[in-house]
């Protein structure tokens, strides 16, 4: 399930990857660069590209355009399933970023320096597979268009980057996409302050995406937005596809709102693009505009027809998520005279967009060798930023983490928590993080490092404000612009509750990010039940590729960092204690590992009369109890179950000699629900804990109250035995 | 656990309860309703009172607010524990609101026409109830100040409406509170355009609201706030404390937008107070000018001083959420001029405060002899409010529950529950809701009335746009805002992630809200797995108070419906597929609220040899595996769990007459996570789900892959038969 190689993605380290593509060097027109270089400022109409410049007049832009949106087209039409209108309004500013824009290497989609691109509006898919196939991604082929939304296709209904290569972040859900990509736009401003040189500019790439209406709705779009216009993120720049229509209908019905009011007043420059249907100029020089202002992100209002070219579902929510059908493809085929077959793309257009592959070699070349210029001036900071951009763990990290023993002052975890992060700032390169407004209550500072702010974006310290959800997927930006990032964000544990859907997409799309989240249950006492999380280990527990862990001391604190930073495939969850809590005998960082194991034992022969369970805070009470039980002569083992996930990874031999199936006396006790314990305590045991909502009151009262305590174990467990 | 009965609270039937207040009228100095009124509007500073005019003046305002001040430090000193600075800063504005501008009666917290006060930010939750024990509530006497956080106390430690009459809505959660107050306003616009006649306004409330920063930030309160801008809620005014501090410390670290320019774009007036520590008159003529503004909801931006009066503290973070120290506090009563023993109300305050009693009590009897007079005219609509005011079912209503037999065409639980939805939008006065901008694909639009909008606000279709954190928190107010309300809000069931927060304060607060939550399993198809959901079932299975409902076809649909009508103190869920499903045999409306109940059997003596068990479109296959199984001689008994909290209700002898302890061969089939089956099938049975991520593809594709086939429901029951 886990080691510490999987942590490193050997497809991801550039070097590795970038040798053998330097043949396709030797192909290259030497001047692709430069020549790029001054066509992304220019607003003329006419595209020069070496190979051949007759072919980039306004007819062939339209004939490329007018092939992605048959490609989004058929490939809906043939699957029977997904959502044509998006493509066929944004594909102009889809072709102008990807053919005229963009800094990118279709043979080495993972290279560091390439632009990001991210399709907020995930359902428009086809649009980003259209231009990826166009681009000369090996990922999308003709026969991965033909296999759209079809069982292990690399054209799966959203945009999944774990399917992928090219796509950046797994979108879809609506407004996730575009904080994911404030993620990625913080993450190239901290990169480019602490690396770049006055003589070396080695990290400097734009983000890019399209949101639409619905992404617009979402409060998460809005958090992040806030952020992205305080941290004044300059090179992100986002196109809002406005074409009025949503599901239901005319987004009069429920979007009023003036959109671009709201994002001056966040901070951001916007630009209005009226003609985005066919206003390639407009397009192109908003983008200029765009990147001339550096201080602000940049939306780009670009009002384009939903389906355009459907002479009868153009400007419809019906042509928003349904094949087209075969006559109104037809009629749309005439409608923008379209002779082609299905899935045609005409030669003009494929020889058009072939310089892609030999100017993106040679884009990464180039940098290669920058890079190799700056590995010798600056040896230490390039062996900072390699890491960062291979995920290599540094030799020895391990060695940072602090230990414990029982003699150690008892502490909250989330103290201990803090112990962890500012060891593992001081050796992991692509460490950083912050809270939504809790720092002091989280204890996340690192103490090392200063503010991830607009004029000091060089700092690890991210200061979210109160924005739980934009702070999720802004670190899942983040923990996918490169695999060296480790990004980890804290809130209280209940409030797992605003930020769950970017919590599930971290887990989907195999983003390592760290959660922190202290105040893990009813023992932060007087706020009440509305900051007492009871059923959210229950409902961590059964979401997939999440480790859900409960640490009961120091060593399990740090084991379960360890475990996640080793993850970088899986997100890790850390419940931690407000109150303080022993250092107990027995646990350790590495048993961890095995997500449950045995803590102390008094029996022999794998045949104790009793077993007591629990995790965090109540392990203390469980080894209590036992200590109780033992007094009375009971052969007593003692289990913690720090990780369930890790537990149930574990071979049938382990877990039998954690848990024998013969001992049937069992006990467990966790200050949450018990939904799900009756895994472990089996029919004839007892699961103590917390099916009601919590209370206002002191931690202690509660607990009493709620019957958490060694005198509740010991009478269960005599009950049980 | 429940019946038709739970469902009406007697206590907020206005006719019983302003009864017996009725002598206190003979108290009240006549012009008391007249002479509020006029003082709502006026800027004066000097306030009027019948009994004691020259109590007034400004000092006295001082001394009100200083009141008020120093119970919130007192409280929190005693507690040790709480949030004295917003209190201290909010004071002026809950003095003006609660002394001179809202219409409520102490003594019936429930009057139906009282004005509405939601603290958004709700841990300052010492000025709510400083507010209400002055203004006589019995809820909050001093020895509820006294007991602040304590065990069982009225006065914990955010506002809960469950706890403490006075408190119209639980917050705390950041961002809930304004959302909850856009509902109160939407149910008030709706309740006096549907009823209010040219002779007669019987429904005429204001709703307002004060939120911090930390709301501000919130993604939720962007969007709520949206949508009350488009509906144009004008008599919903928010005060926005203004102070600069946030927990992490200045704003100017996370920010730093505009937020009047913000709220501006969102369709809001706005308005800036420059003082708000002391500017009463600066406070007075605000809402004189918010209530002018008849069209759009206001915000009053109020620029406070946190923790006012505190001369080493105030204005920085550490006044936020700790008490003051026994040092502060005295240096605070040096200051301010506050000579009292803790938690003293000055003689002349408690005066001035005192002639609320009897003038809320005037107030209702005044709404109560208009309410006579409207009933003698509009008997019919009268019927129909009264039904919306006291949360009274009609009787009969469960009569229009459609019914199904497995003659029925298959058909979709969610086209299934739009006929239910129909059904009841015809019987019930107070149902309403709609979908967050997924109608056609939920299936919610009720067909007998139109879109509730600015200029229809008479309507009941709800168009939430892509809000769905805001839906379930604008539901959870509408809820709250009179017993019969019965909001039902939908979106596809993996978005629960995005409202999640809310859904957890609808079941703490006892909010009987109904999610629609359709595309319920990896039925859904080539959407794939963002959109496929997994672990939610487990995930409200393990949730507090709430019923997690997935109907297998048409009766449980209906069956669930019918419960989700009778429990106004629990939200339901109804988990429902998109694709067609028959009719079962043995399926029933009465037997859902068993939970858990055998479809069929073919066994005797409560002795089958094997137990199957389904909920949702895996019933079918269940059963279907139960026919093969029969026919090879087993006898197999087929159990739905439609509810898993209604099964955990029933008596001990009605589960063992379902799962007979002695019949351990047990299958499971469920199109999700397995994560708590353990349950019932127990050590030796076997759970058969989806413990992974979904897949996009063609449903019956996914299910194929996945195994979950009535083939594979035969192998696992050979296998542990």
């Amino acid at each position: 399930m886990f080691s510490s190689s999987s942590s490193l993605t050997l497809s991801q380290a550039i070097l590795t990857r970038s040798t053998p593509r330097h043949h396709h060097q030797h192909h290259l027109s030497p001047p692709s660069l430069s020549l790029r270089r001054r066509r992304h400022l220019s607003i003329s109409a006419s595209v020069q590209t070496p190979p051949k410049p007759s072919t980039t007049d306004s007819s062939l832009i339209d004939k490329s355009v007018n092939t992605i949106r048959f490609l989004a087209i058929d490939a809906v039409e043939k699957a029977n399933s997904g959502h044509p209108g998006l493509p066929m309004g944004c594909a102009p500013m889809g072709h102008v970023l990807y053919d005229e824009v963009m800094r990118y290497n279709p043979n080495n989609p993972y290279w560091f320096n390439r632009d990001r691109f991210v399709l907020s509006a995930g359902h428009g898919c086809m649009l980003h597979y259209a231009l990826l196939h166009l681009a000369g991604y090996d990922s999308v082929k003709e026969e991965d268009l033909k296999q759209f939304r079809q069982w292990e296709s690399k054209t799966p209904g959203h945009p999944e980057n774990f399917e992928t290569p090219g796509i950046e972040v797994t979108t879809g859900p609506l407004g996730q996409g575009i904080a994911n990509a404030v993620g990625l736009a913080l993450a190239e401003k901290h990169l480019a302050a602490r690396f770049n040189k006055p003589d070396c500019e080695i990290v400097d790439h734009y983000t890019y995406s399209i949101l639409g209406d619905g992404c617009q709705m979402e409060g998460i779009a809005n958090e992040a937005c806030s952020l992205a216009g305080h941290w004044g993120l300059g090179k992100l720049i986002a196109f809002y596809d406005d074409n009025h229509i949503s599901i239901d209908g005319d987004t009069e019905i429920a979007f009023t709102e003036n959109v671009e009011q709201r994002f001056e007043a966040l901070g951001w420059h916007v630009i209005w693009v009226k003609n985005g249907n066919n206003g390639y100029d407009e397009i192109r020089s908003a983008i200029k505009e765009a990147k001339a202002v550096k201080d602000k992100p940049t939306l780009i209002k670009v009002t384009t027809t939903i389906g355009f070219g459907s002479p009868n579902k153009a400007n419809s929510y019906s042509v928003h998520g349904s094949a087209l059908g075969a006559k109104e493809v037809d009629a749309t085929r005439q409608n923008l005279g379209w002779p082609y077959e299905p899935f045609h793309v005409p030669e003009d257009v494929k020889q058009h967009w072939s310089r892609h592959t030999p100017e993106g070699a040679e884009l990464e070349a180039e940098w290669n060798t920058k890079f190799a210029q700056y590995e010798k001036k600056y040896p230490e900071e390039a062996a900072e930023l390699k890491s960062i951009i291979t995920g290599e763990l540094p030799a020895g990290w391990e060695k940072a983490l602090p230990t414990y023993t029982p003699e150690s002052p008892a502490d909250a975890t989330r103290n201990l928590s803090q112990q962890n992060l500012n060891a593992l700032a001081k050796v992991l390169p692509g460490f950083l993080g912050g809270s939504a407004d809790l720092a002091s209550s989280n204890m996340t500072l690192m103490k090392t490092f200063g503010d991830f702010q607009k004029n000091t974006p060089e700092e690890r310290n991210i200061r979210f404000g109160v924005r739980e959800h934009g702070m999720g997927a802004i670190c899942n930006g983040i923990a996918h612009h490169s695999p060296g990032f480790i990004p980890y964000c804290a809130t209280f544990f209940v409030f797992t509750d605003y930020m769950r859907a970017a919590i599930r997409i971290s887990a989907l799309s195999q983003a390592g990010v760290i959660y922190v989240m202290t105040h893990d249950s009813i023992g932060l006492g007087e706020d009440g039940p509305t900051h007492q999380p009871i059923e959210h280990l229950a409902s961590f527990r059964a979401m997939p590729n999440v480790f859900m862990f409960r640490p009961a001391d120091g060593n399990e604190t740090a084991g379960a960092y360890r475990v996640a930073v080793l993850n970088k495939k899986t997100p890790s969850i850390l419940a931690l204690s407000r109150q303080k809590l022993p250092h107990l005998p027995g646990t350790s960082i590495e048993a961890v590992e095995k997500g449950g194991y045995i803590v102390s034992d008094n029996s022999s022969g794998n045949k104790p009369d009793l077993i007591l369970m629990g995790t965090g805070s109540e392990l203390e009470i469980a080894s209590k109890a036992a200590e109780e039980l033992r007094k009375e002569g009971k052969a007593v083992r003692v289990v913690s179950f720090v990780s369930w996930e890790l537990y149930a990874a574990q071979s049938a031999e382990y877990k039998e000699s954690v848990l024998p199936s013969s001992v049937t006396a069992r006990v467990s006790i966790e200050a949450g629900s018990t939904f799900g314990w009756e895994k472990f305590v089996g029919p004839k045991g007892k699961a103590i804990g917390i099916d009601r909502f919590g209370a206002s009151a002191p931690a202690g009262k509660i607990y009493k109250e709620f019957g958490l305590t060694a005198e509740a174990v010991v009478a269960a467990a005599k009950a049980v035995c």
